[in-house]
């Protein structure tokens, strides 16, 4: 998703952490790290859920802080904050379920070539992880989300650097966490807060940070991850950055169901006032004027705030870029005004431009705009559709409406080559968080082969460990012959769910 | 490891493929991954053992063609070449148990915070891999190394640049391999190799290359990953460079059977010249002369030649970087003589030094030496043995020998920190090929979250994809309710095991 890294907030306009402070937290945070490595799952399925409760106990203040700075309505905070919660919870039965530590043992093999030792595996935290909160999900990817609940879940010490567009519910969200940690008997300095640009940078290059998430806009995500590559140590830089979440309607579907598709383009490109990561910004759709006046009397007439006078900005200028290419025409809404100053809110807007005009823009239609803003791109046959798609750049999504009769196997392959999730029916907009979930894609959608959300995101901040010939009594408890965790385990090959994973294999045997 | 790019291998120095030839070769390696992503885990399997066999039956050819530009015995090679074909099919019947693949199915949840759509995830190959090869192991790690092998056995086309010291041996085993792979019915173009320094480069910065595996030096890798990191859109470079391996001895285990272990370290600091990854190169050892007496006189006193000019002259130069280090005393051996184009074979060398020596001496003495030279580092006491580990570089290995009774704990978390495997027998110069391995470690050993030996190599060459509502017949067979491949899955959380890969699922059946 874009924010205003490249904004209102840059370098010299955040007030900073100290350096001093950011030392200290950093101290702190190394020696909870070092303990949090040698908890047992049970310990850490219980500071998650600490948490949790806190925070859905503390809704109460913490949605009204959040409303008056990021200015959503209440309802869709209370839910984000649930699903927030929720996602602290799903993380600790992912961590009871613990086949995320890949535990996994061979016992010795003469015969092997070469012959294999008694070699036992399993993933290990990093340490110290720094996550960048986004703009545009107060609760869900900020001080508490889901990088942070992913990263605490498998042992790692996590340092937030705040989103500067609401600084007070992350100090808010910092004390209930850091309270609800203390009280659960977590290492103290398991879990702080850090504020300001340059501290965001110090923290990246920091020697004691081994992983960075970050969830926001491109020019601002690129610049973090080349200085992360650039360290005399580069460390793992899992970032999510812009996305155009491409629409394909078929005209099959087109002809089946143009009036609903279109009601369901206009609730999913304006929720949130476009400021999703996956809100669909470009929709391949044959011209019809059935579709287009369904689409113009579904899209709302009331304006709605944006986050930041920084974000509304960067929509106005991005938008204003988009209405200058030649040969787009507006269909319904109009520009945000972007001078002066404005604040205001802002009226949803559809655009439409046929293929030849998208592919002679160079990229310019091709970027994600943050904001209410999408493009209809009208194809007239199936060749131009298949150039489109290929000419798109990397998405979070990739979205086909056809009917179960057309051949669409090629486009399928094509949306799946630049994207991380392929729906077939309904909207990107919903996230859902399970282990089933990716949310990711090739760049600039994501800088990782990893997902930021469901179950498989603990990976991004795990390494593997492999044990030689180790006594047992040297191991750490999943690899012992009897497995006090009772995680699943490969042994010799098999994998092994116990049976209070669903499965049938003794509990904490290596057979 | 290290080995010679930045000796004898350097731009304009590698007579190159063509442009045009590496034009024609990635177009045709594209094209080939397309056919290769839709292929099932049991055609693929065929191909790598199809490979497997044919390696294997033109050892006559392939042995005598490696031991005249390695220089290594042919007892070696044709077990490094034995190693090789085993490794094709470890990953055969990896892609054939399919867990890699981490099929994954979400049935629909109304109830979830938010609602669960039906999400089904799998991960997909990422298309084109560059492979670079190392010196070292012309066989193991070269053109139908583990690279190639974990690449194809996951549906990717690989394109191999091959290492110069070995170019004619490189050809052959890419004839015997690309001919296998036509005679099995693989795509046209799935594999594949390209010989140049500037064409290595041009493969890197590509845009039809989407991963990069790379074994050899700190400077050649690390100047790799940056182009890597710096492209327009950056790909994953899964790097091995170079790793010290520490070894640290006990007073406890010295007393108990010094003799004993420094003939294992002679043993294994000689094995193959010294020039394994996986050398020990630091051995943190008491005062002992006992120890000193039986390790003189294990370390053999024949030379034996290394593996190019360049190898040999980058060994020498290192040997005496570490000689003008003020404290450091010769125990046994002699640095080679460095000039005059002299490429005679080297003697082993062992040198000691006490701890504050190897700490005083910036990191000159925490570097790899690429060659039979070894460092033994006096300690006098826990806590200088501390500060020592405390101040090692990332390694691929660290190992231990110690005495049951004596308490460790610290000194294995510490060594942890720094290595991928920790060894607490034997020495770490033999690298099995199986599940539980893990060939990697914190920075210099490699740049990657994953390894580079063992089943789960495949996870490098591999991209997350999700399905949300997808109609049957638009999904990949294994999220099909229905699973024709019949591999592991994990269905509503729960892991299910087909009796065909030791567990009770039935076969193919999303519960």
């Amino acid at each position: 998703m874009s924010d205003d890294v490249t904004g209102d907030v840059s370098a010299g306009m955040e007030p900073d952490t100290t350096t001093t402070g950011l030392h200290d937290v950093l101290r702190a945070a190394t020696a909870a790290a070092d303990l949090a490595a040698e908890s047992d799952p049970g310990t850490r399925a219980r500071w998650l859920r600490a948490v949790a409760d806190a925070l859905d106990a503390a809704a109460p203040v913490l949605v009204p802080l959040a409303r008056r700075e990021s200015r959503l309505p209440d309802a869709r905070l209370a839910g984000e904050l649930a699903r927030t919660t929720a996602q602290l919870r799903l993380f600790a039965s992912v961590a009871l379920e613990g086949s995320c530590l890949e535990a996994t043992i061979d016992h010795p093999d003469p015969e092997g070539v070469p012959p294999v030792p008694d070699l036992r595996r399993m993933l290990v935290p990093l340490g110290v992880v720094a996550v960048f909160a986004a703009s545009n999900f107060p609760f869900a990817f900020s001080v508490a989300g889901g990088d942070t609940a992913s990263a605490l879940a498998v042992g790692n010490a996590v340092v937030v650097k705040a989103y500067p567009g609401h600084l007070e519910l992350s100090r808010a969200t910092a004390e209930v966490v850091v309270s609800a940690l203390d009280a659960a008997g977590a290492p103290s300095g398991l879990f702080a807060v850090v504020e300001g640009f340059d501290t965001g940078v110090a923290l990246v290059e920091h020697p004691a940070v081994r992983a960075v998430g970050f969830t926001g806009s491109v020019p601002g995500g690129r610049a973090l991850f080349d200085r992360a590559a650039r360290r005399p140590d580069p460390i793992p830089f899992h970032g999510e950055l812009g996305s155009l979440n491409p629409v394909v309607v078929t005209r099959g579907a087109l002809s089946a169901r143009g009036p609903e598709l279109a009601a369901g383009l206009a609730a999913s490109f304006t929720l949130g006032a476009g400021q999703f990561c996956t809100k669909p910004g470009l929709v391949a759709v044959p011209a019809s004027s059935e579709f287009d006046a369904a689409l113009v009397a579904a899209v709302p007439e009331q304006a709605a705030p944006m986050l930041t006078p920084g974000i509304r900005a960067g929509f106005a200028a991005r938008a204003a870029q988009v209405l200058a290419v030649a040969g787009v025409r507006v269909l319904t809404g109009r520009p945000p005004a972007g001078s002066g100053g404005d604040d205001g809110p802002v009226l949803p807007l559809v655009v439409e431009a046929d293929v030849a005009t998208v592919l002679g823009a160079t990229d310019m239609l091709l970027e994600e705009a943050f904001g209410p803003l999408t493009v209809l791109v009208r194809y007239a046959d199936e060749g131009e559709l298949a150039a489109l798609v290929a000419a798109l750049p990397g998405s979070l999504t990739a979205t086909i409406h056809a009917e179960g009769d057309e051949d669409v196997d090629g486009l399928v392959r094509a949306c799946r080559a630049v994207a991380g999730r392929v729906l077939f029916e309904g909207w990107p907009t919903g996230v859902a968080v399970s282990w089933a979930q990716h949310h990711g894609g090739p760049y600039p959608a994501t800088t990782s082969q990893h997902t930021s959300v469901g179950a498989t995101a603990t990976r991004r901040w795990l390494r593997p460990v492999a044990y030689q010939d180790a006594p047992q009594h040297r191991l750490p408890p999943p690899l012992r012959d009897h497995d006090p965790w009772g995680v699943v385990r490969r042994v010799d090959g098999v994998l092994q769910v116990p049976a209070a994973n669903g499965g049938d294999a003794a509990p904490g045997a290596a057979g």
